[in-house]
């Protein structure tokens, strides 16, 4: 499956930087988060758009702010645009 | 229909708090964001659980950044489970 925008590739690469951060594996973060592996997997890839609801189990699993990760996105769309 | 959860209730309030500081009708945040009317209204009210595009859409058309919206929603749910 394709990245299906930069901002969604940037989303997966800063809810990656911070579960490496935590030292959390795919399959832990997705148990701790109450989704299936292979969902996050392709959150992480760019390829899936979350809901509201799952991007906040995914940052309260991470112990963050759902609006920090997307903070943390956006800095990283913005830097990969120049 | 119900509010789905707290947080998608204090979005909501958030959503709609941005809009009137803009001086936006749903009708136009819809038109601007690409999205249906009955659609924005329904996150309004906390019913819907939009995905992070729309959120993005969402956020672009009021030119905040998502994360900004989410900050204030996250706000506004504190101050309501006090």
């Amino acid at each position: 499956m394709a990245e299906r925008s930069r901002a969604h590739g940037a989303l997966g690469r800063a809810l990656r930087e911070f579960r490496v951060e935590r030292g959390l594996s795919q399959e832990r973060l997705a148990q701790n988060s109450g989704m299936d592996r292979t969902y996050v997997g392709g959150i992480e890839r760019g390829e899936r758009n979350p809901a509201y609801a799952n991007v906040r189990r995914l940052a309260a699993a991470l112990e963050i702010r759902a609006s920090k990760l997307l903070a943390r996105a956006e800095e990283i769309e913005e830097s990969e645009s120049q």
